[in-house]
């Protein structure tokens, strides 16, 4: 049996080693939180950081392929491990060129890749010279996750709160709709490519409220999309899954956003929606197997279940009973044991060939099940 | 989070808790041997013997509510755990009318539940008193299990070969079909079924070749079949997953094989094909949580991989490649390390709405793929 070793254990881990339990493999993970979710689900659990160079070339000796369910990890360990024989997928410059949002950036731009566009910034003061680059938005080179390290710069005096950090800050897109690719690529460079998902965004949150798949898209702009995700995909020229976060402008443009070297929450939905999830896919890819068909079996809609603000504490999941009875829904809880505001917590899937009845079923899981605490 | 342990740690245990990690639930498993198909699974594995008092006692101590994934486990220390208020589903009381053989088929006869014509023999030199009661079939009371226990008495010199044991011995079904119904049961008392299934045999080898669902099978027969199999959980009066072969003769007569209190071969199928498996339905049961809709998304086939004859140690997966390239179609292997003669070492689940196709299918993966050792 391969051995294959995940860094991270989260609920990205979690559902990678439910997945896992297909296939001939035996799972390493490594993660400092040994009650994180994954750490039961595989057979090997490593106390470890994933940020150390000695924790991760230890670990890697281990395995026989490796991969990431977070970009936060130490690529250097990466790289004198890949220099041994060990696959890591994704590849570690694939992984490097990804994991700043400086270098992403750049490598958009050096590719021929439609990207919104951008200034790099150093610090605080060298963003104040940026001034009539306004509206845009400020992120973080490295550090930022689920919408942290992220700063909308909407006014001259939003500079003022800005990061203090070397950034990127990009021309604010005149966004028609959000939507993300996830494209999969096999160690012998074929590819595959799941269709294109839609967010709905609430505007004042800037939280994502809820996912519709299949994206509702012109046929010019559906076209446009997969060339560009494919295209960028071909220049990371790594084996591995990733999901490309786009925009769709007011003029119908398609811009790249960003890019996650890995399984994806906007995914999730391939687990029941679709004929292979994005979890078997990569495992087909860390096992050397033929890539699988990325057909959806019905349209999805995907809700996201987030700590409730102002409860902390061990969760409860008020209002599961109502949404159990829901026909056609599945429920992922990710058995987190405490909840915080904002924590992903789980997700909810809902089938079904009715866009509107989705919509309505979304919504309705989105009022009804809450992560609380008592 | 509730506390839920399992005895047994094969292959259905396993895909128990794949499902597991969907809902808040603390998982612990009871089995002798360390790398069973659902030891690293779980939260806490515990070593032990499930036929044994103590070892099964000390362990439902430790849960909230307890279930089985094979028969042969030691009933009295679940009786005790019972009565100390531990839940234990399904009952003692089903579980001990189930284990045997003999008190199975005097259930069905009590509970005016059609099942074939038998008589109890108490040993061989019993047996022998029984010519005129051939064809028939013997079965063991205690300890068969996939096949084993069973022997058929098709004349008289097949009795020297019987069993020297209690056992039932029962008149052979002029066989038109065999099917299988999968019923839920929540605590309340709720139920819900599964569409039946149908097996399709190899008459020579007595092995489970393929399966199809739904079973194709007149109205009046499948009216019939949903209401004994209703009719027989009712009379076991336990929460549960209860799945029932059962044999439609060449008059359309329907008649009650046997019964399993717990999830089963012939539902694996539902993991894929329905909108709830067999394996969410019963955490469902098991955590108090409203029964799921068991709908077919898509008819289906479904493949055992039986570890072929002649073949012992390390598996080795021959023409697993070509499988995965299969549309719609989904491998699970049980991650047995050694294979050996017969021993079901995993299951291939085929989706479509054409029956042909389907039947195509399950014979193409039959032949191409084969679980042997180099």
């Amino acid at each position: 049996m391969k051995k294959a070793g995940i860094l991270g254990g989260g609920q990205l881990g979690r559902m990678l080693l439910q997945e896992a339990a297909n296939y001939p493999v035996e799972t390493f993970v490594m993660e400092n939180d040994e009650d994180c979710p994954a750490a039961h689900l595989c057979h090997h659990f490593v106390k470890g950081d994933i940020r150390n160079y000695d924790d991760v070339y230890a670990f890697g000796k281990k395995v026989d392929v490796l991969t990431i369910e977070i970009e936060s990890v130490n690529i250097d360990a990466l790289e004198q491990l890949e220099k041994e024989g060990v696959k890591v997928y994704p590849t570690t410059a694939a992984l490097r060129t990804i994991k700043n949002k400086i270098t992403q950036k750049d490598f958009y731009r050096d590719n021929g890749i439609p990207t919104s566009p951008y200034v790099i910034v150093k610090n605080k003061q060298d963003l104040n010279e940026h001034k009539s680059f306004l509206p845009a938005v400020q992120k973080l080179g490295e550090g930022g996750y689920d919408g942290k390290g992220v700063l909308l710069m909407n006014q001259v005096y939003d500079l003022e709160s800005g990061f203090d950090a070397p950034s990127v800050l990009e021309k604010k897109v005149d966004l028609e709709k959000e939507i993300a690719v996830i494209v999969a690529v096999s160690a012998n460079g074929e590819s595959v490519i799941f269709p294109p998902v839609e967010m709905v965004f609430d505007s004042r949150l800037n939280l994502l409220d809820f996912q519709l798949s299949p994206a509702s898209l012109q046929e010019k702009t559906l076209w446009k999309t997969e060339a560009i995700a494919l295209k960028l995909v071909k220049a990371l020229n790594s084996p591995g899954l990733f999901a490309v976060e786009l925009f769709v402008d007011r003029n119908g443009e398609v811009l790249v956003n960003e890019t996650a070297p890995r399984v994806h929450n906007s995914g999730h939905h391939t687990i029941e929606a679709h004929v292979t999830s994005q979890y078997d896919m990569l495992w087909r890819i860390l096992l050397d197997y033929p890539l699988g068909n990325t057909d959806a079996i019905l349209p999805s809609a995907l809700v996201n279940l987030i700590g409730e603000e102002g409860h902390s504490g061990p969760a409860v999941y008020e209002g599961l009973e109502a949404v159990l009875k829901m026909e056609r829904v599945y429920v992922h809880l990710y058995g987190k044991a405490v909840t915080k505001p904002g924590r992903k917590m789980g997700h909810v899937t809902i089938l079904g060939n009715d866009r509107v009845d989705l919509v309505h079923k979304a919504t309705k899981i989105k009022q009804s099940l809450k992560v609380i605490s008592r």
